[in-house]
């Protein structure tokens, strides 16, 4: 497969063929919170009709690239600019299907190896020109947004042509891959000897080795699997200052820990060409199970005693009544989910939030795990169906973003966020985003529905996931995401949230880092990446050199 | 209790009253392998004979401690000064006992609170008065050594009275403890309402949270209850620049991860006053197993398919023949070890390697897991006595220490040394490091018996940890120690292994740093200390600014 070729169409999400119609009931949902704008058909403009700034590329720096490497591995042509301008984020989306492009690449550079990113940084520097580094493009936070505050000319560089799985190490079940591999890639060779990393984020399809450690990324099995973070042993990292190789260590006390600063560094402090990662033996057999809740705090407490029990399951996600309802109406048929209804009604549940869990392992301890689970999901008045719900949601997991798109079409934006906080704090905190959000919306005409889950457990705490729904307000697009991203991180940071517990920070989240985390960290990181980038070069405007308001 | 006062005797390890006698067959090992240095009787010279330096600390800067604790905490006493002068490395041991004590505060300062030790900072970068951050100065690194290059003046900042556990949370399962608090006190509380941290170094009884958490301190039970830096979610960090204060996430996306900057980071970058970690409810059942292997390979071959089964032993520990040698002549009896060793023998068993574990948690659980590990265990020809060995090794396990100073008096010098690394390099690693450890030793002529043990499993590699005995060289003993240092630090980061696994770095292990994480790193730390001590006043001459060579 040729890598350089965007897997993503340049516009939207995913591949074409996949968007699948709004059905009538979550229609309906949208409706009675939000509105409908009848009668609205809003989509992408053509990709010739793309407004792209002026590339400002020095001719010498140009003539450098190409001879360092070819010049078919340096290409500014419309459609390699426009697939490389934008990453996936509500006004990212806003921007390209309206066709006005702030920020695009001037060019965009293909590096085979290792050597060839050290050279295109020392280039870069000496020409002070603006880095991006590229993986799937799938950011959330505006982390590949071309920003080139002070610099004449941004390049993007892409990892796709470094591709290949180095090695696996059975007997340290550690794999050794460069930064450019895509999820699907890196799962079809890990499982075909018999492993895998277990990382499966939403964006798993169109997502990068590089990126989910440059984002310290959390997948849909991060309860059991673990997030990048905790996966990620050795390392290697390209910056303009030249390469940091870290050794695959499984531990050390040698000092604060440098993997810990490079993971999460969302490409400010170089281009992370190589990675060495903890794999795991693919699972004898994986068990699905799913519960339905009277309400969002008795799912939670189970959710918290099943995690605080020891029993480990793998995959664990609670939905709000919303998310629930919405779930049901969307993916399921009508019969499917009436009948589901009465089935719960009769058991008394007439609110339900739905739960599903995933344990995997040798046969007879995720079956034991799972009778554990039970018993307590159980105490806690759950109803269960088996595990049909689960294998359902797996089933369209990687398809919900299209339905982005689609609603993008008919006049109506959806963001996501999301968090982590302490156990003790959850349902507080969840309530008080709940409502600031849906106040926020409601103040500017633009009646929310919001929808939310719980996932990625951990024995302290866990994670806050929300998907928002409003009526577009045509030509206030981004004054309306304004809104309701300040709304959100306001209510998340000020009451022992985080910022982001997986979409890194980018430009979009970098107003909130100073009161999560204090100035002088930021002062300590914009210090550590002069050493490594005294040019500023690399992803100017992010993370810690971010706006510092939104 | 008054914690001002020291725990431990000035001049060894722990309290009076615990030096046991070497045992005849321990003694016989070590003479046949290293000679016995007969009629020696070297013990430490008398506390009034221990040569200070001056003390230089200004008038002015006195009288503003003074005011600011009260005259009570500021003290500068001999024994007050003497007791804080040094940790317990080898070279420590050897200089408290000789009574030339080249480093020492100018004074020791007891702050009670998070405000007086930012107070404290302030002034001290004022005035360009070096710090030295004291737990319970168990350091084996000379981490606590009072360094003051360039500076006229060095104060040691006892964290002696911040000893309070302030909160659990139970629903969160997270402690906020003061850094002050020590292994015992610590313990004592959180099992009383029914939860523990479990974590036990070896130095539990003498050490502290702060220290612990400083250092990237890993227990005896890390393999299953985790290491420090795996448990500590809040941090409260006092700089000279002021307080950087992490709030409790159980994971977060916002970035390069600053909690393990400051996990590490020794007292470099300011005082640890507060954390929050991550605790666990008491386990139900504590089991314990023990197997002897007829060769070190087989028995780590039994061990990493018990922790890559998922198994997870909660302890893990396995000797190779010398040091199961070793602990059998010095435990138990000699009726027991004949016994034992002639019951190995009729099982094929001639040079047995020993391995403890035990497996807490739910009764269930836990047997079913041993009972996974057993069957492990004796694919891979292990003959099991139960768990007996493993219930003699807990109960020795904090009293061990003691030997060396009793060997110390005989003429006889104790260094240990550990490293970490993937599970495909741990057996050349091991073969690597002792035979340099032999061959360097053997050159002095002092030859060496080289004792070793796997502890601290991860699914990845695990940890090697050395004890190393020679006859000690009158006059000549810094050298020797560095003879054998440069060998073992040398054979561990040239074959891939780590300088340290969990006793830090301090100035002892800062040589290898550059060598290890690549000299672009160390400068990303200088140029982020920078930021929180421009003066450079904290604990100078450590970590990242230690001496560049041994
Ligand atoms: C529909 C959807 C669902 C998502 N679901 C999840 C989820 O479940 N979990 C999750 O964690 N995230 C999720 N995300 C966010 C996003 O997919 C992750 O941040 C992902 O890790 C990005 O990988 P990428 O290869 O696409 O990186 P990119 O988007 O190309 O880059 C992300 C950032 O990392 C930098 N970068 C990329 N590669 C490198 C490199 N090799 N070296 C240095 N810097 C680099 C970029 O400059 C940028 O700042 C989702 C996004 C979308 C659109
Ligand atoms: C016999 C023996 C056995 C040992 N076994 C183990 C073991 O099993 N596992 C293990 O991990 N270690 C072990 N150690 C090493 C040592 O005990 C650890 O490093 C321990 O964490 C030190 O804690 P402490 O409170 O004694 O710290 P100290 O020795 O007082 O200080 C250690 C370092 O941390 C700094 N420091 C201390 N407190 C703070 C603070 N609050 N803020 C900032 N900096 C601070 C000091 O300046 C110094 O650099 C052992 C040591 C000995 C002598």
């Amino acid at each position: 497969m040729d890598n350089t070729q965007p897997r993503m169409r340049w516009w939207g999400w995913g591949e074409d063929g996949n968007d699948g119609p709004i059905k009538p009931g979550a229609k309906k949902m949208l409706t009675k919170n939000c509105g409908w704008p009848d009668g609205v058909n809003n989509p992408p403009v053509e990709l010739g009709a793309v407004q792209l700034p002026a590339a400002g590329l020095p001719d010498d720096a140009r003539t450098r690239f190409e001879e360092l490497l070819g010049a078919e591995f340096v290409r500014d042509d419309h459609a390699t600019r426009v697939s490389h301008a934008a990453g996936r984020s509500l006004p990212d989306l806003l921007r390209l299907r309206s066709a006005d492009l702030p920020f695009a690449p001037d060019v965009v550079l293909y590096p085979a190896s290792h050597a060839e990113v050290d050279a295109l940084l020392a280039i870069c520097a000496q020409e002070r020109i603006a880095v991006v580094p590229f993986g799937g493009g799938t950011s959330v936070v505006a982390g590949i947004d071309a920003f080139r505050p002070g610099f004449r000319s941004c390049v993007c560089i892409s990892l796709a042509r470094l591709d290949q799985i180095l090695d696996i190490d059975e007997e340290s079940l550690t794999a050794t891959v460069q930064a450019g591999v895509f999820g699907p890639d890196l799962e079809e060779k890990l499982q075909a000897s018999g492993f895998t990393l277990g990382h499966f984020p939403q964006s798993f399809e169109f997502s990068t080795v590089g990126g989910w450690v440059a984002t310290r990324s959390a997948g849909q099995q991060s309860t059991g699997y673990g997030r990048i973070d905790d996966n990620v042993f050795g390392l290697r990292c390209s910056t303009p200052s030249g390469p940091v190789e870290l050794r695959s260590t499984p531990a050390t006390a040698a000092g604060p820990n440098p993997r810990q600063v490079f993971v999460g560094s969302e490409g400010t402090l170089g281009i992370i060409t190589q990675a060495t990662l903890r794999i795991k033996r693919l699972p004898e057999t994986t068990l699905p199970d799913a519960w339905f809740f009277p309400d969002f705090h008795s799912g939670a407490a189970a959710l918290r005693e099943i995690e605080q029990s020891g029993l480990r399951p793998d995959i664990a996600r609670l939905s709000d009544l919303n998310e629930t309802a919405f779930g049901l109406a969307q993916l399921g048929s009508d019969i499917q989910r009436k009948g589901l209804l009465a089935f719960l009604r009769a058991r008394g549940v007439t609110t339900p939030c739905m739960l599903v869990l995933r344990y995997d392992g040798r046969k007879a301890d995720a079956k034991s795990r799972r009778a554990g689970g039970r018993a307590i999901a159980r105490k806690h008045q759950g109803v269960t169906m088996g595990g049909a719900p689960e294998t359902q949601w797996e089933k369209h997991r990687f398809s919900t973003p299209y339905l982005r798109d689609q609603l993008m079409t008919e006049g109506v934006i959806v963001e996501t966020m999301e968090t982590a906080a302490p156990w003790s704090r959850i349902e507080s905190l969840h309530d008080t985003i709940k409502a600031d959000i849906e106040k926020a919306m409601a103040d500017r005409g633009t009646p929310a529905l919001v929808l939310c889950h719980i996932s990625h457990l951990y024995t302290a705490g866990c994670s806050l996931y929300y998907t928002v729904f409003a009526q577009q307000q045509v030509g206030q697009e981004m004054e309306q995401w304004k809104t309701l991203k300040t709304a959100a991180g306001n209510a998340m940071v000020d009451n022992g949230g985080t910022i982001t517990h997986h979409h890194a920070a980018g430009a979009d989240h970098a107003p909130w880092l100073p009161r999560e985390t204090g100035e002088l960290w930021l002062r300590m990181l914009r210090a550590a990446k002069a050493e490594v980038d005294p040019e500023g070069i690399m992803n100017p405007g992010k993370l810690m050199n971010g706006p510092s308001a939104l």
